[in-house]
């Protein structure tokens, strides 16, 4: 007998090798498949995420599920169990028992990314696993604008790094929010989509950061999007400042559907 | 000839084995010395903090100085030179040419340590290293009226660990703090005082957590400090929450002496 779980989880990436398993490496993958093993005493059981985080990327809302072999844990129980064999940087936080045709990967009706960027002069000690960092001039009502040129459902191909399989590059960005936080001295991106390419946020960011900075025209990513060639954006922001903040199984709620206003 | 410099800085400490140095331990001491003996070409130049942190404490503002051999670096060109040569867990943001008479450690007016404590019901992840956590029942307003028993020149023999070497145990608390960041889901501990116990503040604020738990009755802590005994609070808070926040070399401004408005 099996039994499917939804669980939610947050990881500080910066001490793994990212979210897929890998040998020989520390992935967040690996060690979730570990602790169910000694649960399972000594059964494979393999955990499929809502998707891949690369190396120091974070997770806020990573969903994953799992089919467990054997008596049925009640769910209150399981997320204890679980937690007990994590390691210190990756707690569940919320565990549900789903029908067989829910699917981490599969289900997903959209995510929501974040990325914090420090304006410290220098690096803070502090924040340099957590966030990126951008200590120049920058003017963030100037990225605000731009940022709707990424809205709506487009051809994400200058956007994606080469190294990512998918054939399809045509992604909907339903949402974009970019936001000062004064007291943390950080500026917070914000981006919710159908989905996202390999390295999609990264670059999507430092191309902001250029325009945020005068390095390129405001308007720029409409030109960029329609050009479809990576080479027009050649930074990727930094993975420390990358969360996996929210995975919709649900509807994109309304007031995230800002590409319905345009 | 010698110049001598005043340096303020910031420091994750959840990788260094305390700020003084330690053979074959990687500390703070240490690392800013190995810095500076690159400069000279191999002459030590001794450094000397305010004071000692624990291993796992941190520093917003610990404050040093030493004595550079030679010619005299302009300070805005000093604190370049050290922070290209810190790693990414230390920074320096403030460096001033300072008098002989000027001591990192003796010419001390007061101190100011912060304590973090996340109320998360689990460990999160992402303060794991940077906060304490209690995940009980916390009444934060009887804390704050417990902490007021702490203000005042007081013998603190009961605050302090074993181990330290000091015999005069009389110490004043100018100012307590304690406050809920509710964005955060954390506590807020700040304390000013003329100089602090070895652990003492850990040691406070474990007292302090179990009035605000119910475990002692709110004026617990009078009695507790007229029976100078340790073995009245046993219990001493992580090292993770701890921040050297702030080291005073004027006087205490009125604002934070409310020691003298008891």
């Amino acid at each position: 007998m099996l039994t499917r779980y939804k669980m939610t989880m947050a990881y500080d990436g910066h001490l793994f090798h990212g979210f897929q398993l890998q040998p020989d490496q520390r992935t967040v993958q690996g060690t979730v498949e570990d602790a169910l093993k000694k649960m399972t005493k000594g059964k494979r059981v393999i955990v499929q995420g809502s998707g891949r985080t690369d190396a120091g990327v974070h997770a806020i809302g990573q969903v994953i599920h799992f089919d467990y072999p054997g008596k049925t844990i009640p769910a209150n129980r399981m997320i204890l169990a679980m937690n007990s064999m994590m390691p210190m940087d990756i707690i569940f936080n919320k565990c549900q028992i789903v029908d067989e045709d829910f699917h981490a990967r599969y289900s997903i009706k959209g995510k929501w990314y974040r990325y914090r960027v420090s304006l410290d002069h220098f690096v803070n000690p502090f924040k340099r696993f957590y966030t990126g960092h951008f200590p120049y001039q920058l003017n963030i009502s100037k990225m605000q604008e731009a940022a709707r040129d990424l809205l709506g459902k487009h051809d994400f191909t200058s956007f994606a790094a080469s190294g990512g399989q998918i054939e399809d590059k045509v992604r909907t960005i339903y949402y974009v929010n970019i936001e000062k936080d004064e007291k943390e001295n950080e500026v917070i991106f914000d981006f919710i989509g159908s989905g996202f390419l390999y390295n999609m946020v990264r670059i999507m960011v430092a191309a902001l950061l250029e325009i945020g900075n005068g390095r390129r025209p405001i308007h720029d990513l409409k030109r960029v999007i329609s050009a479809k060639d990576r080479q027009e954006v050649r930074q990727t922001a930094q993975a420390s400042g990358l969360y996996l903040y929210h995975v919709f199984y649900e509807d994109i709620p309304q007031k995230y559907r800002q590409d319905q206003h345009l």
